[in-house]
Formats: C-alpha cells, structure tokens, sequence
C-alpha cells in the first residue's frame, strides 16, 4: 500500500499533480479532447471563463448568429472538463507529520481565519487548521498515544471533538459540557491513548454550524493493529464532503479544482468518505461498483456492494473499488444539482482514473 | 412470473386499467365509497374541482354556513381519493420491444420535448424518450448484446449514461469524458454486452440536473442467468420516484393519476425503486413489511425487513412483499408534505391492492 | 430492566427530574460549571435571556467595549447550558395505562388543540393526544387485545394509522380508503389483537403533513413475547424526533428543555429512534457507539456498529449502548445548523449522563 492517501489523491505516480493531458489521455474521449486541448493552451480557465467567451461571440442585434443556444452550452460544459483538474492556491487534507516527544506523537494545529480558494477565481471566507481546508490529515494507529495541540488564532472561542473516537469525557472537546471554550489567543491540549481504529474525524464543536461549515474539520485515521485482509489495499483517499457557504466541495474544492482519484488497472482502492455537511450525498461512481466494509471505523457484518453511497452529515463510510475497468471515470454526487447547470458541471464531482 | 411488469402495474387482471369502482371495492370502506361514486358520476374529477366545488358551496357574508371549514377540507380529500386513479394523457416506463439485428437486441430511443400531464389538467415541459415520462422501460437478461440508438430531436445536446451497468468506458454517456455530446438533429449509437444483472437506470449525463429532472430517464433492467428463489416472484413493478419541475411523481405522475399497484391475496411481488429526483424519498407500505433483496442490482448478504424504505437519488432498492393482508394499502412517501396538504393527498401517494 | 422507558428518560434515580446540579455533576466541566451556577441562581433561563443580558452589557458608543463579541457568544453558548434541563410546561410520551375490559386493553386518546412550551417561554400552536406532544406512549405485548378510543375534540377531522402494525385493512386508519374521517365531535373505535412486536408509531393519517408536524403522533410499542438475549437492558428509551413548525424537537422539546438520557456505569441501554418529521435526521452520540439491532421494530439480520445513525422520516431505528464511559456525552442532530447556532445549541440536542 502507499502509505500516504494524500499523496496518491494529488499525485498517483509520485511525480507531481496529475495535468490535463494526463487526466484526457485514460479518457476514452481523449483523442478528441487532447488535440482539442493542444489548440487552446489556456488549460488553466475553467467554466466560467469559457462562459464569457460564449457571451462575447454572441452576434449584435440583427446579426445572424453564429453559434446556437445549444453550441454555447456545450462550449462552457467542455470548458468545465478541459479546466478539469484546474489549479487552486491551496491543498486541503495533506498528511500531518508529528513531532514525536518521549513516545508522544504530537500534532500542532492552528486555527486562523484565512481565505481559500474554493474553485478557479472563487476565494470565500474560511476558517483552517494550518492554513488547509479540509485541515491536515491525522494518521495514527490504535494505541498510540497522541497529543493535539490546539493555538486559537480567530477573533472567536473554538474547541476540537474527536468525532468517532471514544476517548474520556474530558477530551470530548464540548465547551461548557467538557472544557471551557478556547478562547481568542488561547492553547489548549488534548491528549490520550487512541482507543479504536476506523475513519473518523476531527472538527470543531464551538458555534459549529457555522465553523465547521467554514472548514474547521479534517480526518483522523486510525489504522488497526491488525488489519483484515479487506482492508490491504494499494492505495487509500480520504473523501470529505462538505456544502454551505463554501459550496458543494470535495476535500474542499469544487470542481474544476476537485482532485482526480488515480489508480492503476488491477489496483485495489479505499475510498474513506466523510460527510461534514449539512446535507445528505448520494456518490456515485461510474464504472465499478463500491463494496461497503465499514461504517463510522466499525467493520459492517457482512461487506455489500452499490454504485451509489448516500452518506448522511457526520457519518463516514469505507469502501473499496477494484480497478477492473480502465478509463476515466466520473464520480459525483448523485443530487444532479450539486453537480451540473446549465453552465456544466461544478461542484461535487471529480473522477477515478484507472490507467492501463 | 408474469413477465412484463409494467404491463402489471397498470392491467393486473389484463383487461385494462383498474378502475376506481375496482379500486374501491377491494378497500375496508368499500361499500361507502362506492355508493358515493354511484351518485357521483364524475370519477375523472380531481380534487382541484372538488376544491371548487366547495368554493362554490361557501355562503355569501351574513347567511348561515351550510359547510363547515372542516367539511369542505374532507370533502376535498374525499374527492382526490374518489379521481384516483385518474386518467391522464401518456403513460411512462412502458415495456420497449427491441428489433433483433443478427442477434442483438436493438432499442431505439428519441429524444423530443413534449409536454406531458402529470395530474388531471396539469401539463408540464418535459424532455422524454419515445414520448413518454419516465422512458421506456428496457429489459433483457445478462449477457445480451444491446444496441441503443439515440436519436436527438431537442433543441439541445444530450447523452445516456446507462447507471449501474459496468461498461466500456467509451459507452458510459459522459459528454467530453467518454464522448462528444449527441448535437441537435443527431443519431449516437451505444453497444454492449449487458455485464451485471439487476435494477438499473438510463438517463442524460448532459445539463442533467435539467434533462432528467425534465424526464429524460427510464428503467434498465437486467435479468438474472439464475435466479435466486427469492427472486421467483408472481409480479414485478418498477416504481421510478422524481421530483422538481414536475413536482412529486410516481413513474412520471401525481396522485390521483398514480397507477395503483394489483396484487392477488397469497402473491409474492417485486417492487424495483429508483430514484431519480434530487430529495431522498423514504417509501412506506401499510399493512405488510418489506424484504429487502438487493441495493443497486447486487443482493444484499442477508435480506432485512423494514416499512419504511429510505431511497435516495441515484439508488435502487429491490423489495419482496408477501400479499397475505387482503384490502387496499396506503402507500406514499413518509415525507408527509410530498404526500398530502390541506387539499387532500397528492404527489407521491398511491395504493397497493391485494384482492381476495 | 426498569419497565417504565419514560419514566427513565425524565427520572433516571425515581427521585424526581434531574436538576441541572445533577447533570453538571457528572460532566467532566462540572467542578467550573456548578460553581458558576452557584453564583447565578436562575437555572430555568435560557440562551435567550442570556443573549439579552448581554445585549444589555454593550457598551454605549465611544466607550470602550467591556465584552468582546467572542465573550458575548461564549456566555450566549454557557447560559444555554447551564439552563439545561430547563423546565418547560407539559412532557409528552408519558406511559398510558389501559383500562382492561374483559381482557382487553382499552386506551383513551382524545385529540385537542393546545398551545404547547417547546422551550422556555415558546409557546406554540399544537395538536395533542390527552394534551401530550407527543401523545402518551403506548407499551402492549405481542399477542395483546387492544381497544384505542379516538374522541375528536378539534375543529378539523382526523383519523388514526398505526404505524407498523400489520393490522386487518379496516383498522389502518386511512379516511375514505379504509373508514370515513372522525369528524370534529365524534369518536371512534379502533380494535385489534397486536400482531407484531417492535418499536411503531400512532399517528394521524388525515391532513396529516399539519396534523403530525402539530403534535398528532406517539409511540406504539409492542414487547415480544420471547425477548432475545440483546434486547435485555437496563432502561429502554422512546426519542421521537420531529421538524416542522415546532423547531426541531427529541420528545416534543427542544433544547435546553430536552430531557437527558441518564444511565450508570455498566448499564445496557436501548434508544427508539423514531422520525415523525420531513427530513432526515442522523443522530450522533458521543463517546460511546451503538448497535443497530431493529429496523422498524424488525430485528436486523446481524446487528451492526456505528456513532451517527442517518435516520428518515417515517424510519424506527433500536439501538444498543453499553454505557461503558462515565461522563455527560453530548447526544444531537449532526445536521449542524438543527443544533447550535451563534446564539448557542439549540433544538435537536440532548446529552447521555452516565453516572460512575
């Protein structure tokens, strides 16, 4: 297995982001798309520049026009892909390395109020550990003993819960009912000994409906002592799904700038989804199916198979795909329009490419 | 097995569409509601016309009111129970016979706009294949090759992707993904052999928040080499939940113009449901449980009972319901404003008649 | 077992509801939050008196601010706390004893409109059974002669529908499919021998999109003969969840006038979800996980694991938690925004206390 899930989202073959043509090429439509894109060497725009473009070739009054409704339309729905996977300032999700004291592994989180840019051109107002949203990945195994701590750089009280994680009440990270908040300016430390493996999450639990909205939230994994023979696989993406006042966002960014998941024929994939939501989301992967193995980190009794997941607001759930079909493979969530306009396609959809 | 489930759903006893004395009189309040249609001679009245029936039955200001407020709220339920079920134009999901070409089952399909009566009086835009909301239904067994020929009449580009079915990349219907899309005027052919059996969908993957929401969807249902003993089943019924535009709707229509669904005491049924709206729709069956066999196509481990199902868009869920309780069964969405307002039931409401 | 779930839920030690000394006692905050309440001897205020008191602590202009806007959240957030579990007007679910006539249990439900205290000083427009939202709980044994006499004391008609019962058709309570509506004035006599056991609902099924958001809804609860060896537990606990024009409530309350959940160390628990509302609610509980063991009163077929269980309206879900971490854990909605808002928590929150 690849032992860093990140990574492997950004960057199967360890050299460097996966570019548009890499992306095109697995494509079954790649011939078209490639030469397509070799004409017009502004991979970079996404949708909405292609929009306007659209907008501009409209004829003046009285002008036969040149290009349909319809051609417009599928103009700014190839812009969409062609920008696909566009660049952003900013990766959410990137594995933490902790500092290790005395047999401690210790993570640092900071949470500031930032910008983030969501999609191409599209900064929203955020709040982050680390400057990431989703934070930083936390990656530990069952039994280790860990310390979070957190420096409250907002101009509002905040406090982390280890969602998922069962750990003493005084760790539970709920102002008034287990700590006091943690104030503007303010360090507080967590620690304890991790007690059960799975996917699991960590995020605020102050004023959280707006923090967590605004990206105060990331995985924490914890890998068992003894894993299962389902569970060896050759590489593991976490998928965090989030709406609101961001948008509809993949490991917080919409597509064009979402993350294409890359997998080689024959590989054997985890996908750890988390909803940090408000909203229900059905994914769909197309191509191959999903077989279930966990849910919110507990082995199910028996693994089931779907095309279509519906993962509920802090729920998590671990799949695994065998790459049996290669191409490019869209992946979305199956509420249409958290995913496509008129405009083509946005927000909650990336896909897994499995090359040959 | 009766094999041409749609067919069922509308004509159990193959001598036309149940009508409301037929509906009524497998119902616990049977004798009552008859002789009330008896002096009511207008069955194809919803309960819109009730409603201004009962407007018209309101007295001027200063005289004594002959109907109370409460009276004219049963009196408008007791009409949309008494139109039910009512005639519409158009019927949806309507079993598609292919031509054989050389061994391979060839499907045409047309894309047009249309509009299409959703409830008594109300028509709506539509985009449909064949005319019809949903589309045809498709059915063929494991292993067939199929050819699907689409042709595009809209004023828009579209395409199909065949959800749930593990196919080629080049056949997956993702316009600039998998393939251009299929332009105004233009025919795109789409072949395979059919690679995993079970419930699934076709429907637009372009604009699709529209065209599907618009109607452009349908059943694709692929029948088992072997079937299992739970699957041996004396009907089969395909019951496509949407919503949006055309607001709550069963197989492409509203209460009271929903087909009821005909069983006979001691029959075992199949319920196949998809949905293809944006909202989860939890179905509930009164009177008897539902066996739950298989999610997206692909059994279950252990078959699980429940009466209340919870589909979410893009899923199937294949259901048994053994018919031991005789008389006519409520069956609706539990999301109760999908299912009823203060003018009686509408949207997502039908019955499940199980005749002695 | 402690045969009275109810009772539990609102007075775990049979000395009366707990106080919010009680509560705070047991949360590992409690030493800083009771000596704060010691010090503002108005337990029964909530976030919103709070929020006014702090409104009136704004400094005037060109003075200088004593509480920043974080501080005034945080005491928003802290006075919400320390006002739970405040005392409200009216608790719903109380268990209903039978009247037995000759071997039969007979049990009075008379329907009313009422104002009812969803929280402190909220007083809103309801429709109760013997003035409860929700109605009294109903608790028989599989094999049971049950007699529910519905008087209807409203201005509108209603009717009854037993929610997961499999009862004869003319006992399902559908006006004008199965009886005619029990109009303003009238009573009516459902009869019938209970046939399966688990955790069901009684609610109205006439205008019901109004009548069951208004408060028309209780539990219907059916022990099995053969209780299995799971289903053994300490307490037992009915938590109906709705939305609509009552906020969100757990048991016809919001927060801070829920009831906590208050089990001892060692204990077994059982939770009854059961959704009466339009949209989905998953329910997290913190620190410990459950076992999923009945999905609408049917055992499931291998009980399964999870922290935040998704579930839909219409949906009963049973669930097992061995209590086996001292400590007041949090216990709500993870749809963020049913929870807490910049005001403090709110709605769809509640706590487990258990007591070392």
């Amino acid at each position: 297995m690849t032992s860093n899930s990140r990574a492997d989202f950004q960057d199967p073959s360890t050299k460097g982001p996966i570019d548009r043509r890499d992306f095109l090429r697995h494509s079954a439509y790649g011939a078209v798309a490639v030469s397509a894109l070799a004409a017009c060497n502004n991979g970079g725009d996404a949708a909405a520049a292609a929009a306007t473009k659209s907008a501009l070739a409209t004829p003046a009054a009285g002008q036969v026009p040149s290009v349909s409704k319809s051609e417009q339309m599928d103009q700014m729905h190839e812009a969409g892909i062609k920008a696909f996977p566009a660049k952003t300032e900013g990766t959410g999700c990137l594995p933490l390395a902790p500092r290790v004291d005395r047999g401690v592994k210790v993570y640092e989180l900071e949470a500031t109020e930032i910008k983030w840019e969501v999609a191409p051109g599209q900064r929203v107002t955020a709040m982050a550990y680390n400057g990431q949203v989703p934070g930083p990945e936390i990656r530990v195994k069952e039994g280790d003993r860990v310390r979070v701590v957190l420096t409250n750089k907002m101009s509002e009280s905040t406090a982390i819960h280890f969602h998922g994680l069962e750990l003493p009440n005084d760790q539970d990270g709920v102002p008034f009912i287990t700590q006091p908040p943690v104030k503007p300016g303010e360090t507080f430390t967590y620690e304890f000994t991790v007690p059960n493996s799975g996917s699991h999450m960590y995020h605020s639990h102050h004023n959280a409906a707006k923090q967590v909205g605004l990206g105060l939230l990331g995985a924490f994994i914890v890998e068992p002592k003894n894993p299962r023979p389902i569970e060896r696989v050759d590489r593991d993406f976490t998928f965090i799904l989030n709406d609101g006042l961001h948008g509809y966002t993949f490991n917080g960014k919409s597509f064009p700038a979402t993350a294409p998941l890359v997998a080689k024929l024959g590989e054997k994939i985890r996908i750890r989804y988390m909803n940090e939501g408000m909203m229900i989301h059905p994914m769909h992967l197309h191509g191959m199916h999903m077989t279930i193995i966990d849910k919110d980190g507990w082995p199910v009794p028996a693994p089931w198979k779907c095309d279509t997941l519906n993962v509920a607001p802090g729920e998590r759930w671990d799949v695994i795909v065998n790459c049996t079909m290669p191409g490019t493979w869209a992946f979305h969530c199956h509420i249409l329009p958290h995913a496509e306009s008129e405009h083509g396609m946005f927000g909650m959809v990336t896909v897994l490419v499995v090359e040959k």
